[in-house]
């Protein structure tokens, strides 16, 4: 499996790579524990499994989509999805959108989180981005502050609709 | 060229199709006109002309990217940006962003946007997307309203991190 690079944290042995299929129950895992995502996400049923699959079937098949896991020996710890997008505004600069940035949460404030997003603000620059963006929650306690002690700005609103399926 | 769809505004004809290449200088003229763009687009150059065609080219070739004019006669009067975000959360959910929306000064307040975003908003539904995003810089006065009204709602903070080139 092709690994992205190894986080620098001390006593660690935390891998970065590029998520497989087998990672995508592991990944669903890490939303479904999430305050917000504990009435979206989660595999119940074989049909749900097979939704899954499918949308990383797209996500993996898109040159534009990295969808990232972070592993410790056999554990997903942590994930973020990064897509590239091309654009005719600020004279055609490339951005990297962050979706999805998911810590297990006994590895909260251990730094991982942080080295994740600093890595795939690197990783933004190394493609040539000139912009990396995200839209966090409002409900979520403290991840604008962790975005902004990493350099972000709270400079737009999110703004959101939901379709009816 | 591929039409997309006729606004329906009474009294006039207004054109949605996808934009071509000779198209650029319009919406980069469209970009520039804008408060917060005025600082950072615009055709000055065969320099700049060049930056900007080789974005249009890498939008053009990605199959997640719509960007779409709208016209009336000869004149480019708004443009969009949609692109269509493969990913995992909210059970493999495709979600539909818009970018770089923009209505020419003397053809706001006409309902032209409004129009606009709700084709937008229809085309999102038409290819299966769960949830229509974007973000608007807090400094534009009246853009989140817009927004509200045509039932988007601000539940995000925005975070940006500008890159040195």
């Amino acid at each position: 499996m092709a690994t992205l690079a190894m986080l620098s944290l001390p006593g660690r042995e935390v891998v970065l790579r590029r998520a497989v299929a087998d990672d995508v129950p592991a990944v669903v895992a890490l939303l479904a524990a999430d305050q917000l995502g504990a009435g979206r996400d989660g595999i119940r049923s074989e049909d749900d499994h097979r939704a899954y699959l499918a949308a990383f079937g797209l996500v993996d098949a898109d040159p534009a989509q990295l969808l990232v896991v972070a592993t410790e020996g056999e554990d997903v710890v942590a994930t973020l999805q990064l897509t590239f997008l091309p654009g005719l505004a600020r004279r055609g600069a490339l951005r990297a959108q962050l979706e999805a940035v998911r810590v297990r949460s006994d590895h909260r404030g251990t730094g991982l989180g942080s080295a994740l997003v600093e890595w795939a603000v690197e990783e933004a620059g190394r493609r040539g981005c000139a912009l990396v963006q995200l839209t966090s929650d409002k409900t979520r306690g403290g991840a604008h502050q962790f975005y902004e002690r990493l350099g972000f700005v709270a400079s737009h609103e999110g703004l959101k609709l939901t379709l009816p399926r």
